[in-house]
């Protein structure tokens, strides 16, 4: 396998990549194609690159290793967990992203004093190392209610509904239909017509949380405002306003007698509700009985 | 009752309608009244319709019906549950919402590589069915420190400040003043002087929640990171980190004898207080002493 | 001290100042220093201001006082909850903030309606007394992932990175490397080297909190969705999910006794993790073992 792909790129003054707009990438048989122009701005150059089978299977070691990776993600060309991110946060630069495209940290305090005095109106819409998927990819089937909360590098499975307080990391997603209005943490991937209710956690890798990467099943209901740190197999559901750290010890009844497990220990397992009882403290998880199912309206994004 | 309305349509390439924007509208002695003026661009279209009870108390035929009932909303000159939007999924088309205006799903890939090349910076707000409100209606004496989070079709009241983290559905709001840091799911309605704290949650009836629309009284206040699934009264306060959904088992005091109840039967109750026991875990409601109140600086919204 | 600033503000079509941009000021010997441009618009005035320590330490008189204050305290001039801020909400006005600059809310309708008429796209952001930081102040070795979170007025230290559910309010912040994906209240300062997980929550003194503003020292860990109405010293934790309210009663363990003491008893202690036993529903409070740590590639904001 030997790819070519094509595309335009943004510098800085000092000629430093900002970022990489691929038009065109084929892939394993599928392809994505979109027009390249004439240039006709000093800061951008036109790419043609190649790739292959272990540019996926090495760590980056460049800005274009990193957009083209960020890209397959976000074509769902791969899955996530399936290429080698490694090294992504130390070669990405932080970049301002604003309504004047994006612009390098050493030159945006000049370009923000002068637009005050030309009345240009540059504004800042975010200061980091990612750029929102919807600068660069459109998923298709799918509704994002506010673009700034997914990172390129998000995979969306078709159906896919991100509310306004839902969030995707890069390298996470989902893989069919599904409800978002919690977080998405990076590493972690929502199975088919599931739902994360409004504020919900999913406990991530990067930063706090602990060293698995963690999954839900098909057919899971987070609650609103809960959260985990346990993977859900399929036909899951935690009560709102409920946290299952994997330390959490819960209560489950084997053969008629209760029992303390971790809840690393049920990391995984299906159908199983999770809840506090309110009228003891106790963290109980049991065979779950009604399983959620989706509003089709609302996941019918054409 | 019949009733005129102008404004201005965009169209897709196709002739579609993307949006409609309503620049005046008399309805019930009330009117919104702003100029009209001469089209200069084949992709808008002016229109003038007319409505009357009917077209209010029938399901949503087309989008003329759509935005013409979420602009009713959001002018205030209905209240919330109070009018027919069944079909309003169905209808409402899923657009990409940007800084060029609404742009159709089918031109977008093409629009936004264009934009990379030609250096006009397109970009991509949101991708749903559902527009800001504050890209068609300005409610007075309000604050929302992000526009992104509330949708056309929100009602809120004067002197409702909505902070960065709060959210407004279509067909929801506020009453009054109200400090509004957390979600305000489609069909509930907040009373005046109530304080939503920080990423406080009111269960919904579209996705996840049940089948009955949850309401907030006056002088109430959801404490940061709580949520409910049933409706307060008035002078209710749900303690930071609660969630009650209608299935929580809550300990009361009933003559100097402690009883449990389901919460979803203290539903609409007025003077309590949730609290979860943190010597035991149990959820209890007792009357309320301390009442909420606003702070008056922060509801001036002049 | 006598300090001179100067820059550029905006008015309404009727002369009131709508915001001021600092483009230079000296102060304490530091100083930030941008060019000023001659004037083409009838809605800008150039200014040349002074203040001294009196200025610092009385309250609030006028937009230049506010403006200059929250300056500041964004360009680190001044350390929160260090200046006298009494008044600001008051003099603030409530502007409306567009991709066209500040607009006065009483023009904003007949802006708006235009707009749509004649293609110019005018989009507003937010409607609110503060501005986004990154309108005025851009701070450097900083990560802000959604700049509509943080208000002008914060104070972020090198090594911040503020994610999408962050949040950063004016008089509050960072004093050195921090991960914030909660919220930062007005008044409250993290020290360096502390994590705030997604969705915790800082309770501030503004609105539904109480009186004593509160603080986190450093290596501090706040697990998601948890949050706190009490101060943490160093090294401490608290779980994923859990509120500490000041008046959680919380139990500790003395000379291998467990006793019962209100969280405030327990507020600025360090060294203290706070969990809810799953098991009972107890909250606790034990020493902490194991240290939150950052991860260094995600502060390395150059």
């Amino acid at each position: 396998m030997k790819t070519i792909c094509k595309g335009i790129s943004n510098h800085s003054q000092k000629g430093e990549v900002l970022d990489m707009h691929f038009s065109s990438i084929k892939f394993n048989g599928k392809e994505i194609e979109n027009n390249l122009f004439k240039l006709n701005n000093d800061n951008q150059k036109l790419f043609e690159i190649s790739f292959n089978e272990d540019t996926l299977n090495d760590p980056i070691k460049d800005i274009r290793d990193a957009y083209l990776k960020l890209h397959l993600l976000s074509h769902k060309f791969v899955l996530p967990n399936t290429i080698n991110l490694e090294g992504l946060f130390t070669i990405l630069p932080n970049i301002v992203w604003t309504n004047q495209g994006p612009i390098a940290l050493e030159e945006i305090d000049a370009r923000l004093n002068e637009s005050k005095f030309h009345g240009n109106n540059l504004y800042i819409r975010s200061i980091d190392k990612f750029p929102c998927i919807t600068d660069y990819v459109i998923p298709k089937k799918v509704r994002i209610a506010d673009s700034s909360r997914v990172r390129l590098g998000a995979y969306l499975g078709e159906g896919t509904t991100i509310m306004h307080e839902g969030f995707v990391n890069f390298n996470a997603g989902t893989l069919g239909k599904a409800m978002i209005e919690g977080r998405i943490s990076s590493g972690v991937v929502v199975g088919n017509n599931s739902d994360l209710g409004g504020g919900s956690s999913t406990m991530g890798t990067l930063s706090g949380g602990n060293d698995v990467k963690i999954s839900i099943g098909e057919n899971c209901l987070l609650g609103a405002n809960s959260g985990i740190g346990i993977s859900l197999g399929d036909n899951c559901t935690v009560e709102a306003g409920l946290y299952i750290t994997a330390g959490t010890k819960v209560t489950i009844n084997e053969n008629n007698n209760t029992k303390l497990v971790k809840a690393s220990n049920l990391s995984g397992l299906s159908n199983l509700l999770f809840y506090r009882d309110s009228t003891n403290g106790m963290v109980v998880a049991k065979d779950n009985i009604k399983v959620s199912e989706l509003n089709e309206a609302l996941h019918k994004n054409d």
